[in-house]
């Protein structure tokens, strides 16, 4: 195992020569390395050929790269999100990069180069539809969750993989991002000038709170399946035909429904971000309701495959029963429901915000897509429990925000 | 590290007096040693010299005893089981034996010598009552359930917690013999004659075993607190003025309601079994009732340290929410008593009976106390959402059982 250092362009490029065979034959000289990352907690370098080959090397930092020097960061990260990428790619081959070659001690990996994708958040600010993404993103949780929980793995082994993927570091970003920070006067926030009183009714909002803590507490305590942890629209890349989640680093055994929510918080960030990003009410209005029929179409799809997985594929008879499984399902959903509104909530007021809102120019139009996207996370936390499905849900939405 | 080898007497006494210094300055020619163990998994010796001196050393066997070298077992429990035991007397020094020296290598543990107490169970199957043991017992599972949960520990840490107290084969013991044997024909089941028809009423109980689906996978997934993983009568050493928990080989990180409900079952199995063990009608229903006001008691002295707990030692910000943190106790409350109804039947019809209903030497009364334990473990597993205090509890259990 290599001593770790942190790469500079060229070692990046010295790296991937000499651990994949995809450069073979090619005059090194030949090559080019640039850093693209854009991320926060990691080296991102794109090693490429005139010819065309390329590919990733990612490299964990020991700190978080947004934060600085300041906030340690364990390379362990590193093994954890390589190995979560090589489980989720037995699962899902098609729906993760390819990884060519994976070293914990420089905690680096090599993986296949999407930059004939786009990232998802750019695309969706933009305004852009990909017509693979919500059925390759069903597919891709329902599997990944189902297959990595206590109702298929053998229950042995299962225990095992909670062990090889316990992430206190990267876990404790979430439980203060997501979890704490919006819901006090916390220093890490970031409110929009003019937004002060409106965050502040969050630290007062006592009801709010205790739902908070229990969603807190339910990521902290149940250890239902590997979760990729971070399925926001920023670790999606996309192509009008492919869909790629990266940045497995948050992986760790928690409850189905964070993932699941994290991901329908960021396509709801989107519908807010839009009432100031698309200009035509017309084009504006029907690419809003594109997305509510995405959110449908992706919790149904999910629970159409993980419903199949369960009745055809869970190992344990005593969780063979229909009327139990129909429980399981709904506490997935009312989880789903609770996380989506805590990833609207701290993408609204905590410490890292996204381009839906950020990137809108008019100041105005940007607090009014702000106060939409805390208005549905809060109304998705506080009313989990009583919304029974997702037309109960679109109603909610519609009713709650300027449309 | 020594290489493993099963102890005979005499290296069970060698091994006291070269690892202790107990034995100091005695003439080893003096000590002896028997093996004094009744358990099912470990062989248990007494050292002890005519002065008084003695310990205890236990050596985890490769195998399940009561099964056979069929069901191996890993020797890890030894290092569970003594680590478990550091923590409990870290948070509960009177209610733990001492523990002089643990070797994982041996899978030995050198503790205290408890002879001046007698097993629980055998003392309630004699119809004894210990004045300290409720309070004592409310305090224990109070202590360790909070004090090793994300509640109070550092977050990180109890990550870490996590992964050292990962224990697959013996979570495996209880999750086949409390979870699946009794609700299916599995030819590791203890069924009475003349109770097979009783029995296989169990296994097409569909609402039943929807519930038990639950408890079972709470079981396999919520990592809340530190269990000791066995709380019943024949792991709790009593003495009129002393209470000990001992056997914590079972100890992981799950629901915490399954180490109250477990020790509450017990109390129930008691209170069932006694309907044959005391003859005398008066003097068993005055032992009966007082083994209600134990469980009610139990129960009240458990939620109210508990709740001292959580508003005084409660760490993390979020969490520190009293709305929250009375549904939490809710929760608490809801898998107590499932999972005392799951100990009810499994003791009943699986593979380890208890002597509360074994020992009873009339048939009739044998099968009727049987009956009064099926019938409470199926009420307490189906109506734990609707139980809302001990006094419908105990309610429920007087209008159920022949009294």
């Amino acid at each position: 195992m290599a001593v770790y250092k942190t790469f500079q362009p060229q070692d990046a490029l010295a790296y991937a020569v000499a651990h994949t065979s995809l450069f073979e034959g090619l005059d090194p000289a030949t090559l080019s390395c640039s850093e693209i990352g854009d991320g926060n907690l990691n080296l991102v370098f794109k090693v490429s050929h005139p010819s065309g080959t390329s590919a990733i090397v990612k490299q964990a930092l020991p700190y978080a790269r947004c934060v600085g020097e300041s906030w340690p960061l364990t390379l362990d990260r590193a093994r954890i999100e390589a190995e979560a990428m090589l489980i989720e790619s037995e699962l899902c081959p098609a729906l993760v990069p390819t990884i060519y070659h994976y070293d914990a001690g420089m905690a680096v990996t090599i993986m296949e180069d999407l930059s004939d994708h786009v990232i998802l958040r750019q695309a969706m600010v933009a305004g852009e539809h990909f017509p693979r993404l919500i059925e390759d993103m069903a597919r891709f949780l329902a599997d990944t969750l189902f297959f990595t929980s206590d109702l298929y793995l053998d229950q042995q082994q299962k225990k095992a993989r909670v062990a090889q993927f316990i992430n206190p570091e990267l876990c404790k970003i979430t439980e203060d991002l997501f979890f704490l920070d919006p819901y006090c006067d916390h220093e890490r926030n970031n409110v929009y000038p003019g937004f002060e009183t409106r965050a502040a009714a969050l630290w007062h909002n006592e009801a709010l709170k205790a739902e908070v803590a229990e969603l807190k507490f339910r990521f902290l305590t149940e250890a239902q399946a590997l979760l990729h942890g971070d399925v926001h629209a920023g670790s999606i890349f996309v192509r009008q035909d492919s869909t790629k989640v990266i940045d497995a680093e948050f992986a760790y055994y928690g409850p189905m429904g964070f993932d699941i929510g994290s991901f329908i918080g960021n396509l709801l960030l989107n519908f807010c971000g839009q009432w100031g990003l698309m200009a035509a009410e017309d084009q504006r209005n029907a690419y809003r309701s594109g997305l509510l029929e995405s959110i449908d179409q992706l919790w149904s799809g999910f629970a159409e495959r993980f419903s199949e997985h369960l009745s055809q594929s869970t190992r344990d008879p005593s969780l063979n029963t229909l009327r139990w499984q129909s429980r399981l399902l709904r506490g997935i959903w009312q989880d789903t429901l609770g996380y989506a509104g805590c990833e609207l909530i701290r993408r609204t007021v905590g410490l890292a915000h996204v381009k839906d809102l950020d990137s809108i120019a008019d100041e105005q139009r940007r607090l009014q897509a702000a106060e939409q996207a805390l208005i549905l996370g809060e109304a998705l936390v506080l009313q989990r429990h009583e919304l029974d499905n997702m037309a109960d849900v679109l109603a909610m939405l519609v009713d709650k925000v300027r449309y």
